[in-house]
């Protein structure tokens, strides 16, 4: 089966248009996937988190470009990792690429050399993308060596607090708002009260919220706010019908944290 | 000819990637097709107008899974529909089918059964789009019948208010606002006066205003309000050069009246 | 290799839907590639500028559908472009196709003629894209020869104000707003300052700003403005992680005047 390409960015459809034209020049129709190029501008760490889940439903031998990669041109490493899959990853090493390359397996990544990897047009400073991770994404998508694409590096680890337990309940972080406006947080299933019990949240400084934990949105009333599991296999706030990141004021990065609420004694 | 299975959602392009993975592991390189990942959120009415619409321009045998999907993991079903032309459709039962299937003709429809369907991943709560509604489009596209997919089941119809003539002029509902926010209504061709001719629109409680009924948008100048027939076959309230459902307050599901300006004797 | 058909257009993704059903059934699978369905309504100029740019990257023989078209219906003509190097344009004569026939080399020019030319639906009055266009570029793109089309035409120039450089600096104007919120200008590298000087920038009847001369964005702290040279081989006005053309209120057609700072004798 020829390998595909999928587009992961934030620099919007235009700019994406000029990669799809030269991985088409290299790699013949039908085989480049648009996932996104409306992520938040300059969100490495939201790309990041979305890139681990959106690539883990992808074939083994996929090749995955990702470009959020606001340091471009500067001292970040243009990089390629080849995993345990047979998939392959190309971007910015500043953390993009780390999640789904931790969980796919690292099998070996090179930084991209410039005087062996070449678009069709000239290099320009400040699109790499364009210039040096699509046809380096072409050449491992048609069946090149990683090793014909640079030397051995080593890939940067993107900063991460994981949640922790504590005294006053879980404590994560907001991992993603999604086209919802659902909050999708790094907290795990078991940090939640059982379903059909009440939790609190509290986001950053902001006040505590008190909501039911159910299984499916349609379990409570429109305009209600709930706690649930989201399909990414982590706790979300959402809120029925309505957007919850907008009614609570939360962003990405903002703090949570979660405990029961006790049933009381009559 | 392969297949091709259609995407039309309201859930963004970041979870529509996850469904596009669980696809392209089934059907290789080439055979998904975004439609719109942009839809109102929970927006079924709106949704349910445009599916018809675009599905009829597609060929027949293609596969159309769609997910606007707010009752997920609810007691709405899950279902496929095998059409007249060959054309499946794939996605919840909610009303969101319901005119597409009623326009290329039902010829049989089952109940997705999830232990005869499933994913590459688990299943979610709250993702039937990935979890259950992509791998049955999948196994439609690679040829599968129906019925084995799951048993026999009722298709839900759309709640539809028809439009109508009485004494106060034609009385219909906005259908879709487009992206040049153009007014959409549900009212025939037949409603409108002769071109050239003056009609009064007033829509929910507004104001009436009085508009030309024009061919296309050229023959009014820039910012002035038209009635003409839109792409869709239906009548279109515009606004050359601006949005005609911001100047007048318009959002989907208002009532439009209609009527003819009679020309005063002099 | 089969020719692909690219979709440039500001008609959003549900009018874009039914062009791509249209050439889906004369082209089958794999063989359309959406490159941006979000360009600003109206907006030929700017749409113009990218599509020359976005086109330079795709391989000879490629098929351009685009539909920036407020005229449809009226005066301007349908038309469709042979090109130089095998490539084909297709759309209104309303300027938008004009900067990248030129750069491609215009071989020959006809007006589509709407009686050689039908789509599998009928024609509506205002969606040549879905009705005209489609069915002329999968025509195109399957190997039919431009005089099957319709009768020779010729190209209506894009009105375009070049840059000019005066006794009060480089006087040019903005030719896009990037997903970034970078303001692409249309003035040559030449125009600026060498790297690491400072050069002074005027935005219509603004005021003045001056701004340093570097090579990438990191080269600056974050919140501060740069002149650089932008991935179009075009002067460039950003805002290190914010948005530039917010902070110095810039639309698409604002003038830009340019001149250098000079360094101060102590």
């Amino acid at each position: 089966m020829a390998r595909v390409v999928t587009l992961t960015t934030d620099i919007g459809w235009a700019y994406a248009a000029q990669v799809k034209g030269v991985l088409l020049r290299a790699l013949g129709p039908g085989r480049v996937v648009d996932l996104a190029h409306d992520l938040p501008a300059h969100g490495i760490a939201e790309a990041a988190f979305l890139l681990r889940h959106l690539g883990a439903t992808f074939p083994p031998g996929t090749v995955h470009l990702a470009i959020v990669d606001p340091g471009v041109g500067g001292t970040r490493a243009p990089v390629a990792i080849a995993c345990r899959d047979g998939s392959s990853l190309v971007g910015p090493d500043n953390g993009l690429l780390d999640p789904l390359a931790r969980h796919l397996g690292v099998r070996a990544v090179v930084r991209l050399d410039r005087s062996k990897v070449r678009g069709p047009g000239g290099a320009s400073a400040t699109f790499d993308g364009r210039d040096l991770f699509a046809p380096a994404a072409a050449r491992l998508a048609n069946g090149a060596a990683l090793r014909s694409l640079g030397g051995p590096a080593t890939l940067t680890p993107l900063p991460v607090v994981a949640p922790r337990a504590g005294r006053f309940g879980h404590l994560g972080r907001v991992q993603h708002i999604d086209a919802f406006g659902n909050i999708i947080t790094d907290l795990p299933p078991s940090a939640a009260p059982p379903f059909g019990a009440l939790a609190q949240v509290r986001f950053g400084r902001g006040r505590s919220v008190t909501l039911p934990v159910r299984r499916v949105y349609e379990e409570v009333a429109p305009g209600t706010p709930l706690l649930l599991v989201s399909s990414f296999g982590l706790l979300e706030i959402a809120l029925r019908t309505g957007r919850a990141a907008d009614r609570f004021r939360v962003r990405v990065g903002d703090r949570v944290l979660l405990r029961s609420v006790r049933p009381r004694n009559g």
